[in-house]
């Protein structure tokens, strides 16, 4: 084990060269009090790091996505995409929320949101760093190691949630050099409150995704739902609205060029310090084999629903959620054409080599032990990878899903795999709960049958090992199709709890494909462990170094983000994709006119248009831009998972609401450029506007609490 | 005849809503004397409106591009473009002239510039509307109309050029309401000085034409010669530069945004003035059949040239001057696609009519004459787009000139057609010579087969009356280029001069052909001078209450362009093609390295990538940019004609050349949309920068008057 993990003092310099690029620890803010203070943030840093204190207290996790509280009874905004699930849950032919959208006049036309819209309050976050790190011996082979560290997180967690209202975690920062433990009340009743119509809330559709200029009113309402206790309780007419004590003033006083703000929410994933050999696995390999791929199976989708309006809904949110992937990764591939980042990476990496070596007393094997781990886990994922293709069919994911919780259900709950605890339960009966609502049969034989073929066209080193003998002819599938029941959902729900026994005895055939499966798939699990291990014991050195390099240049060094709460902030800036053209910092109401064909996904709404076409901008509109401002760009350092952030002026207060980044930031992922990275946000005006002029959502803006401008 | 045709405060009023639009006459300048100094121009309107003083005394044409004086040697600045011709001509594989540059270090290198490359320097403008219009009479027939005009016109002409340094021209204004006697001396030696490697003068190619961003060093240097006593002569090796009393001071202090600018050039042609049945026939009718039978036509050279790179060189032009036609007819129906230009022209067409019902004694017919004048001239101008096509054969056209120069020839020179007279005999035996560069026999005859396989399938009202059944059948094409010997040039030029009855005598397949059409081409061309001389006798009667009217609205009254001396001004402005996104107004060197791709059109210069990349701007970088500035956009008022015009600061200095549109400006022809209507320069410190830093071309940049900016 390596030497104390602490860097007190690791934030201190932070050079303004990079002043927007961080996706800040709360804690760390006061670190960059002075920053913040420059840039014209009148919060004390000292107040936005108390996760207890107004307004971090208002920010919460859907779980994948942002929000914040926005009323004291538990009123929450986020965005459209983000409230889809639920909109979708209660649309019907009859009721179409998603084309119309919905609005509860009273809080008993609030709509269910069903067991996947859930509100995560996070209030309490610790180091826990010393405890688990302290389970791990020095002689410890890699998958030691990780079973050492995932038992001390395990039991981390459990200790955690004796109280049933708190879900917990223990993500790894710094690729494990750090360990924090999150405690979150998970509010399990939301409610659907107000929905605009798509084509307000996802105007531009997938044609616009990661575009810019935007003109997408992304925002919905939920509400939070406890018991009459006040703790989180399931779904019942019984509860009562969350009482959230605190909650974002709304200001639409609006924004101007260069004004500053602060964003809060639950950034994903970030690859900040991937070392150069990753990013050309990335580039070279990785990313292109999975944009051929996604591409591949959306072009199976599209035509195995083709012509049956009924199949092309279902698979929708699939098409839409794998579009997204697509474009993403896309996005980096194209960035890293267009920016040699491996390079850039090349000149930080030797000239950290050279520091490196110039240090007394530190490892001189480390660096070689780094390289060897980075290529075994780069060999591991491209097999991943490989069963990720061979094994994509809904109903064998859906069987590999029962038999696995079968057979860890016989282990005692503390040694189970994460996943697959009795903690997990309620997640896994809803995800197979959900997959009635975008499953087709003979959609998902085509796309099965395509998957194989393709991965007998896959290279050598992403067939996984031991996986090929085992998998079915192509033109076994139909029959596998035939002879399983697990299409239908109590079918499928039915072995929920079951005996790994009985499961064996089935003779469903995705059930019996799964069991055959089985130990190859937890073959390749037990490697990835040790892959995994040696990874955390080598990165976590490495990243201490990296730390402590970049400390002696005065860079700022925040960890990747990990899905917790973090904050950052930037400018209202507009940018320049190339020479000659710039892009931003505002679109208005009029570009929609402008986009607007009649064809979705631009079809604006008839009321819409005729509210733009009258002008009718009321108190929203923008002194500068004499209308009303519809989405803007700013510099903040976001990602995928910030969609519904909290976007807040100088005080605090709920100015926009986060919802993508433009396509040449895609690559901020990997690498920020400040010249290029643009976030893009709704503005809250826009969204007002809706409620007011368009929408008539008069409850709501009651039930807010809104800043208008001084007329 | 209608009465007194001369408007003297026509343009007294031009209301600042439209101060960028306008292609002024000199002596109009005048009268927008305020606004000329409301925007900053220093040089007063007086001096603007002598031709015989500076500036507008060092303003020359080119016959088709616009140019300047730039020394008091006869040294003038253009596009590159409008010196291709003369680059082309000299070019060899050897020294290859386009893809390298060339540089005359003293002027005994300067290069001829061939029969095509003149300049013509306008001295006189005397408005004769008087003498045409005065031979009118009304009883007259369209075509008695026309012959009486024209007769006039000729008359005018002869009288004009009795001195041989001089050309003159009677062109029309506001369509007939005007008439303007213009002289030119024409200088016929003209010599190749210096042109950038194309990569620089072409960088983009077709691929950027008429687009924004733009990069392109879009200049060239030439230099007139005349004899030793002063006056225009044929080339010859004891000519001497012309002594230019006048030319423009460079200026390297460069321009920012917002600053004000003239423009003074030759723009060609403007239809501003059209009514809405004839914008809607070149929406729905004309110009659709006119992009789809360029491209086809391009497709068919594209094919018959693919394979031989000697054959893609000698119809390189030819697809350039197509690929622009295209691009910019597509560029009108994009622009009536996005701006309902006839539903605009209805609502004032309708104002208009309503207004003039309204006065008294005017022609109560006069608007119903008017529109069947104007639905006679569309559908004549179908037929003659069907001649066109089925006459697609270079050959075909040679011979056509040739027969018709004869017949034309029995005739006194007085009593010719126009284009055939003896002053026309010059431009077309350089016409029948230069087709030398641009023909290839196995070429022209696949065009002409593919033209008279589309011609056959147009619309009957496309078939030119007559013509069907004399043309060749497809198969019978091949043997047309058999027995034909005119693909030779000596051959070709050998028929000029010789009578018609030897033509007639000849057994060339087509002279034979086209002595066959000649009756039905010509029977065509009566009919056109029966609806032109209805037009002529109608339009400008309409032209001139449309003045009045104007003029009762304080609105401003320009003439449409007609290849006369225009000025036109605006300022240095960014424009927004959409919602969101702002283009311009500058680029910079470092988008020439953004764009580089190594591959034609974006292959740059080594040696000009390196001075980029070395930083090497010297006095040509611009304080605000921080760099070299390439190309800016201004809202100034061009067309086509006004390629390689100076752009000049508010002292009348020469800062940037102009070069282009955006592609959202081809609508201008028909409707200036202040708004979306910008003009692409070059900046003239790009041009100094490269003179310097890459081609150091340090005699030129010594000839040249140059204010370099304060240190």
């Amino acid at each position: 084990m390596f030497k104390k993990l602490v860097f007190p003092a690791v934030l201190l310099c932070a050079g303004t060269s990079h002043a927007d690029e961080g996706q800040w620890q709360p804690h760390q803010l006061p670190q960059l009090k002075t920053e913040l203070k420059r840039i014209g943030i009148e919060i004390p840093a000292e107040k936005l790091a108390d996760l207890s204190r107004h307004p971090m207290s208002a920010i919460v996790s859907l779980g994948g996505c942002s929000a914040s509280f926005v009323s004291d009874a538990g009123l929450v905004v986020t965005n459209h995409h983000c409230a889809y699930g639920a909109i979708q849950r209660n649309s019907t032919p009859e009721h179409n929320y998603i084309a119309n959208g919905y609005l509860a006049k009273t809080r008993a036309e609030e709509l269910p949101g069903g067991p996947n819209t859930l509100v995560y309050v996070t209030d309490k976050v610790e180091n826990v760093s010393a405890r688990v790190l302290g389970a791990v011996k020095p002689a410890m082979t890699g998958r030691q190691r990780h079973e050492a560290v995932e038992a001390a997180i395990k039991s981390l967690i459990a200790e955690c949630e004796t109280d049933k209202m708190y879900r917990c975690s223990v993500p790894a920062f710094h690729r494990g050099l750090e360990y924090y433990r999150i405690r979150q009340m998970m509010i399990r009743d939301v409610r659907l409150v107000y929905a605009p119509a798509d084509m307000i809330g996802n105007f531009g559709g997938d044609i616009d995704n990661y575009e810019w200029p935007r003109h997408d009113g992304d925002y919905s309402f939920l509400r939070a739902y406890v018991g009459k206790d006040g703790r989180p309780a399931d779904p019942s007419p019984d509860n009562v609205p969350y009482h959230s004590k605190d909650f974002l003033v709304v200001s639409a006083e609006g924004l101007k060029n260069g004004d500053p703000i602060l964003l809060a929410g639950y950034p994903g994933r970030t690859s900040r310090y991937k070392l150069p050999s990753e990013i050309r696995d990335a580039r070279d390999v990785a990313y292109p084999a999975k944009v051929a791929e996604i591409q591949a199976d959306l072009d199976v989708i599209a035509a195995a629903t083709k012509g049956s309006a009924a199949d092309e809904v279902r698979y929708a949110s699939v098409a839409k959620g794998l579009n997204n992937v697509m474009k993403k990764t896309q996005g980096l591939l194209d960035g890293f054409a267009r920016k040699d980042i491996a390079a850039i990476k090349d000149v930080q990496d030797a000239q950290f080599r050279a520091w490196y070596a110039a240090q007394p007393k530190v490892s001189k094997t480390l660096l070689a032990e780094l390289d060897a781990a980075i290529a075994a886990d780069i060999a591991l994922s491209n097999e991943e990878f490989g069963l990720y293709v061979a094994t994509n069919s809904d109903l064998l994911k859906s069987a590999r899903t029962l038999y696995r919780l079968a057979l860890e259900g016989r282990k005692p709950d503390g040694e189970r795999e994460p996943g697959y605890q009795q903690r997990d339960l309620a997640f896994i009966k809803a995800r197979l709960t959900r997959l009635e609502q975008s499953y087709v049969g003979a959609v998902d034989q085509a796309r099965y049958v395509a998957s194989l073929q393709r991965y007998a066209r896959l290279p050598a080193a992403m067939h996984a090992q031991g996986v090929d003998a085992l998998l079915p002819a192509v033109d076994a599938v139909p029959a596998l199709y035939q002879h399983s029941q697990l299409g239908d959902t109590a079918t499928r729900l039915g072995w929920l709890g079951k005996d790994a026994a009985a499961i064996a005895a089935s003779d469903d055939a995705f059930l019996k494909l799964a069991i055959k499966l089985n130990d190859v798939v937890t073959a390749l699990e037990e490697r990835r462990k040790e892959v995994d291990g040696n990874l955390e014991r080598v990165i976590p050195q490495y990243m201490q170094a990296v730390i402590a390099w970049k400390q002696s240049q005065g860079k700022p060094v925040y960890p990747d983000a990990n899905s917790t709460l973090r904050v950052t902030y930037g400018t209202v800036s507009p940018y320049s994709p190339k020479d000659g053209v710039t892009k931003g910092p505002f679109t208005t109401v009029e570009g929609i006119v402008e986009k607007h064909t009649g064809k979705e996904p631009f079809n604006a709404p008839a009321k819409l248009l005729e509210a733009i076409k009258a002008k009718r901008y009321g108190q929203f509109k923008d002194p500068v831009l004499g209308t009303v401002p519809v989405d803007f760009l700013t510099s903040a350092d976001t990602t995928g998972g910030n969609s519904g952030s909290a976007v807040m002026n100088r005080r605090g207060e709920l100015v926009g609401l986060n919802f993508d980044s433009t396509y040449e930031s895609i690559t901020k992922d990997w690498y920020f450029d400040r010249d290029i990275t643009r976030a893009i946000h709704m503005d809250i005006r826009y969204m007002l506007w809706v409620m007011k002029e368009v929408d008539h959502a008069d409850n709501l803006l009651q039930e807010m609490h809104i800043k208008y401008p001084k007329q």
